[in-house]
């Protein structure tokens, strides 16, 4: 293949890496396919009626570029979260927002702090503006706040990640843990606090807005991808100080985000009532994954998010293999990247129908090992 | 406003500006309601009923992350501009993919060569990724192609960029004049020819997509906001060779496309039957436009888009007046930004309300002036 040949060093030099590998790209190499689509984190239990209903009122006026200033959603989410339009800054998802965060704070060479095996998408944008990856073993499979804060006094970087609760282990800190951690990371250090699995977190683990809002080297990040069900609107948005979400405007795509999803978005953001209903299927849904893992001899975690990582109690290639097999299932759930977090499985809530054939599944393949 | 203090200098030294601010802000800021919203290039023709249906259709299933490889989108688009899929990269509009390729090829300081006046957006890109613009005038209201050739020849820079059709004027070449152009452009020089308006040029203005596939060095930019009426949707797409498209995957936004969005451009791409209708549309309402400025004394320019450049004899502070005296009226037309283009005013095609509308209020505001 002949490309371009004067692409910047960085570039050049980059893996043409893909994050995730996509469950239709799956489909696709392997001839399979999805009957439970359990992989990837989504809500298959989907958006409310509501805001199916607003998409398709939408529709006809997807021919107008969406407010690029983003008005709308900046003030309900700031009524809803108690905090002023300007402390908000909304891009396509969380992913978008990592990268440009990353973007503002890093040039070649510069070290990032994170977890090893936390949020590779995240590692993907550091990998990408050059930064240097310096990784902190998670313990007991939670991130390690006090590890990740002595790395970060030894190195003095522009950027630390942290998720709470984290994915791809599920687990998760107290309110006050993290409000301490995050008064302790240094100014000159950018703590992402990513936010995208709180609204199904356990009451206490998620800091008050307020907490941490005065803080300029304090980024929270949330989405409408998980529990509001909207994975597939590209809808994320940052919290910070109105200083540091200021400067998401000088680099963003301001035309970026679609019209329709921005319209889902707000009505899922006014239907709570829905948004409780299905937290409360995911929980019970986390519970039928962790019943199934048990009914297997499998060990599942606990879990703050909208899915389980289940302890298959050996190595990578072992779980490795029950990915692969529940795959020919039409069962498709994913895996953490790295030892020892990768003796897991990660199975995400879904609806009883995709319960029921993980159920069906899951020990045919556990057999045939 | 207190940010963080270790934003790079690249970043720190950015001003937060707005590429384009939008009709929605100057509603909110002027206490004024559009009611022709005929300013920003949109279509307000409005994308076709079948689009519409697979818009509703698709709403279920936002829950789902988009494909990341966008596989279906890319066999049909190659399929339709008879290319091979992995020649296509896509993006959340060219705005998004105009940022990926300053991104791949410009470090601080270096130049980018474009016309004195042309697209801001893409300027916005250079400028936050450190680039210094050269800048070429147009002549004759028209991309000087021989003066951007002989800047590119002095600069060598990595990066230049050319419209065709041009915005914001209207203005176009035939397509040998840009074979001709991109063929000269130096091996160690991206061309990025932005075509977003190619759907609504005259024959012979468009090169065939063959004659510049093997070109490495040039990548040719579309969308689905304009003719096919879905800005609000964010997808547009870049066509060049597999190794240059194979760049974007080191570095995009892999989950960035909207699910609904795919869903409604797959669907505008299968009904060109209504593309072709919506063409002759926009083409009567040009003549309707150059129709009701000289009825007024002024003088429309020729146009290959689906908007019309109008020169207003004057300067920009006059045509300033003008833009702002129709606001007034509810009527939201845009200006280019600089001398000599800004003698003009930019009034996009639309249904005829919205002409009836601009018919009515353009003769009060110039009397008031």
């Amino acid at each position: 293949m002949t490309a371009f040949s004067r692409f910047t060093p960085l570039i050049s030099a980059l893996p043409a890496t893909v994050p995730f590998v996509g469950p239709e790209a799956i489909e696709r190499n392997r001839g399979l396919a999805v009957k439970a689509r359990i992989g990837a984190n989504e809500n298959g239990f989907g958006p409310a009626p509501s805001v199916l209903q607003a998409i398709c009122e939408a529709a006809a006026s997807t021919w107008k570029y969406n407010d690029p200033e983003n008005f709308a959603l900046k003030q309900a989410l700031a009524g809803h979260l108690k905090c002023r339009p300007e402390t908000i800054a909304v891009g396509e998802g969380i992913d978008a927002l990592l990268g440009q965060i990353v973007r503002m704070v890093i040039e070649p060479g510069m070290a990032v702090v994170t977890s090893f095996g936390a949020y590779p998408t995240f590692n993907f944008h550091v990998t990408g503006h050059g930064g240097r990856l310096v990784t902190v073993p998670y313990v007991d499979d939670r991130e390690d706040l006090n590890g990740l804060l002595e790395t970060v006094r030894q190195e003095n970087p522009p950027l630390v990640y942290f998720a709470n609760p984290d994915n791809p282990m599920g687990s998760w800190w107290d309110a006050d843990s993290i409000v301490s951690f995050a008064k302790a990371v240094p100014e000159t250090t950018l703590l992402v606090l990513d936010e995208a699995y709180c609204e199904t977190a356990p009451a206490g683990s998620t800091p008050p807005i307020a907490a941490l809002i005065d803080r300029p080297n304090v980024i929270r990040t949330r989405t409408f991808s998980k529990a509001y069900g909207l994975a597939g609107a590209r809808i994320g948005y940052a919290i910070s100080t109105p200083g540091t979400a200021a400067a998401f405007d000088k680099i963003r795509n301001h035309f970026g985000m679609a019209r329709i999803s921005t319209e889902a978005a707000l009505a899922a953001l006014a239907d709570q009532a829905y948004l409780e209903k299905v937290v409360g299927k995911i929980a019970a849904s986390r519970d039928r994954i962790a019943g199934i893992a048990r009914a297997n001899g499998l060990v599942p975690l606990a879990s703050a998010t909208n899915f389980v990582a289940v302890d298959c109690g050996r190595d990578g290639a072992y779980s490795k293999t029950i990915v692969g097999g529940l795959m020919e299932h039409g069962v498709f759930i994913r895996m953490p990247g790295v030892a020892p977090l990768n003796r897991c499985i990660r199975i995400s809530a879904g609806p009883e129908s995709d319960m029921a054939l993980l159920e069906e599944a899951l020990p045919q393949v556990l057999k045939s090992l």
